[in-house]
């Protein structure tokens, strides 16, 4: 449909361009550490009216303890942060006493397969750093993963980069707790 | 890389902070209800304009809907609704002949399985709701799953509750439906 | 709960409405085209400022793609576009060299299962129709997909109509790729 409103020529210097960077790609080298296994991307639904230094802190600290117990390279960070207004994010307790307050913090990891004990590693670092560092207390804190495979990620120029071997998939990698404070 | 920016006695104290959180935590009582199975987030993706009045509708009749269907307890809620402008969301009908207006709500929920006749009986009864009750149309309804496992779940304090054993997993709940009305 | 704020005569009428719309929906002719198989939910985020035009023809190219190389009906779009603040999005490289820019594009398909190949050609003919025809580095699509079941979808009106045989379900159907111009 696109071809009524381009002319070859404008065709034919986007398929130039398209060779010019896979040429560019195909020059890079693997990146295939030791027993690190990339995790992608993370969504947090917070309500809106925290500061730009708390949403910061809460990205940072994410992050650490992704790197410490899902075992990550330090470069793999997929996050989208989407702010809503009160009435549109509620979150109650399944029963459980809970009290959320509107510090509440909803996080969903798409990720390819990660063992049981690296998930209940996360969750339990991730929820006593929020509360030693950024206050949050390990009430407000709701976390869950959904899995997918190697051949369902992308991480840019259109490759599948665990099918190609850029990316290492060791699901052996250990993972490395780290002491809350 | 934070222990550059925090001394020894804050890090102490948030421990310490942890701790007893811990120890509040481990008094709850766990909750097992007979036949309930929790189900966590749902998505509702809406196009901007709805009254504050509607949109707490349709959270409050899609809650009410799980609970009869999915046989969730009552307190068991995670609900976020994003709205968008109108050229954000374009929801077509792969040809199955829908009309679909500026209503269109598609929700998605991601949650432990449940089996294709809970899953059914919800798809249903949520139309039939909305239309009754919203004055939502059948055809502006659209409904997805994703589906995630036990250890995926943290609800609060960092523990997996469903491996803990806080939260009953029972599969065999039946659906009890409700009548349309 | 609503029994309380409506009288019997509207829930009646409710009733009514839906039996109406039931028989309506009942007419409608089943949709079975040769060789092709619904695909549903595709959440874009960006970061925000981009122009209405840009966004839209990254919403048109990247339907084209997916009829192109998922085989899916004409009419099979339902794509929901996230904008962000550029502090709400942090997408790094993983190590492997991309340079990301402010037109970062993460791309989150939710599918019945599609075959491998069929996900590398998407993959693939998406980088290089955005990098030819919207100006979009390959260096700045990031895409994944979360597979779902036949009993996770209800396009309309409260049926699962790939359990209906309303929808095909054929996952036999090749993958025809386009040329990239």
């Amino acid at each position: 449909m696109f071809s009524n409103r381009e002319g070859p020529d404008q065709l034919h210097a986007g398929a130039l361009l398209t060779q010019a960077w896979q040429q560019i790609v195909g020059c890079r080298h693997a990146v295939r550490q030791q027993g690190v296994t990339p995790i992608p991307l993370l969504r947090f639904d917070l309500i809106e009216g925290r500061s730009e230094s708390d949403v910061r802190k809460i990205r940072d600290i994410t992050h650490d303890v992704l790197i410490e117990t899902l075992q990550v390279p330090k470069r793999d960070r997929y996050q989208v942060v989407h702010e809503h207004k009160r009435s549109r994010m509620i979150v109650e307790d399944t029963g459980l006493g809970f009290v959320r307050s509107d510090h509440v913090l909803l996080l969903q990891v798409t990720s390819r397969p990660r063992s049981r004990e690296m998930k209940e590693a996360f969750y339990r670092l991730l929820v006593e750093r929020l509360a030693a560092r950024c206050g949050i207390s390990p009430d407000a804190v709701i976390e869950n993963f959904v899995t997918n495979a190697d051949e369902d990620w992308s991480f840019g120029v259109g490759w599948a980069q665990f099918l190609t071997g850029e990316l290492s998939t060791d699901l052996q990698a250990k993972a490395r707790i780290g002491s809350p404070a």
